[in-house]
């Protein structure tokens, strides 16, 4: 599939792309800078022996997209789900976006209604799946770490949904697993600031999360 | 310790019962009915080979301990909350209460405030810590089971929180992990129906959580 990362230069971008297209997939990675777009493609494109990654403006990689991943921090997202509400019409749009807060030195969940749900609310003509919230972005990113998580994945497409749990799945050491429609994701978002507070309090690496 | 499992009739409550017996604390299990609170007791005791564990009513169960576990169904937690608290005052008070509901197939958080927090408003002169949401009562109660999870745990004094964590860690396969103040409690407690709507919609069987 032709998968878009919006904002797709950090970590859990990087992770994506690599990882993505590793087992067969077409990558753009999208930036608000062009330069900046190319230049983490190439990167990535080293780190994966020359696989098919590219990089271009978010709004263009949203258009030439069939399914888009928010890989943005959540600070930008509201106002990137607003000004790509065009280019991301009638697509699958991912929201692993999470309202963390830091208050003194604990994390908090800060919002009434999720992130997904927000989102949505915005991108009103595109399909939008709640997943990846509780990937540790660090070691996701590099492909030497080994991992065996869980993805809680919500949506109220049944179609889309699978179809998000299937590409997820397809990432070695990844089980997505369906928590739900998208009035769930809460639920799935608030374990992130959770393992933020477990981890630091217990000096615990980088985790995710596992149900077994 | 001498411990309480108030309403410790259910399966969480013979889980921590027999496992706490193993490790040599003395326990005493609560219920309203002083007959099934015996009963009870003497059906745990028998599993673990006749170690201590005894049964009464809730009250005298509270008045007794040294710390307490309220493995009491969430419907009734307020109301035994109340009638308990002269008995528990000044004891360690644990709470592994989720505000679970049920609405159509899926499993909700029913509350703005945390089980936690609203016991412990209740509960003022008694010393509340959070803890043991996400354990899987059924299997935890099978000594046969094996596992290995983790059991993230708030509370507002340290001293307390820690005694309750070396207490969890002292069960065979439970990692307790600090999980900050009371107030981050909602964070661990909505876990329990993420894990509900996963295992139901994934056909899982019972499960508890992992940071790795």
């Amino acid at each position: 599939m032709k998968i878009a990362l919006l904002g797709g230069t950090g970590n859990l971008g990087k992770g994506l792309a690599m990882r993505l297209a590793l087992v067969g997939h077409e990558i753009i990675v999208g930036s608000r800078r062009e330069e900046k777009a190319i230049s983490k493609a190439e990167e990535y494109r080293r780190e994966v022996g020359g696989l098919d990654i590219s990089g271009m403006v978010n709004e263009d990689a949203a258009k030439k997209c069939e399914i888009a991943f928010l890989t943005i921090p959540w600070e930008h997202a509201v106002e990137t789900a607003r000004m790509l509400r065009y280019a991301l019409r009638g697509k699958i749009v991912v929201s692993p976006l999470v309202p963390l807060k830091k208050s003194g030195d604990l994390f908090v969940y800060a919002s009434d209604t999720s992130a997904a749900e927000m989102v949505a609310a915005i991108l009103e003509n595109s399909t939008v799946i709640s997943a990846l919230h509780t990937i540790p972005a660090r070691r996701f990113a590099d492909l030497n770490e080994k991992f065996d998580w869980d993805v809680p994945v919500c949506g109220d497409d049944e179609n889309a949904k699978k179809l998000v749990m299937n590409l997820i799945s397809q990432i070695d050491g990844l089980r997505a697993l369906d928590a739900g429609p998208l009035s769930n994701s809460r639920l799935v978002e608030s374990v992130t600031p959770l393992i933020m507070n477990v981890i630091h309090k217990n000096r615990l690496p980088e985790a995710g999360i596992k149900f077994l």
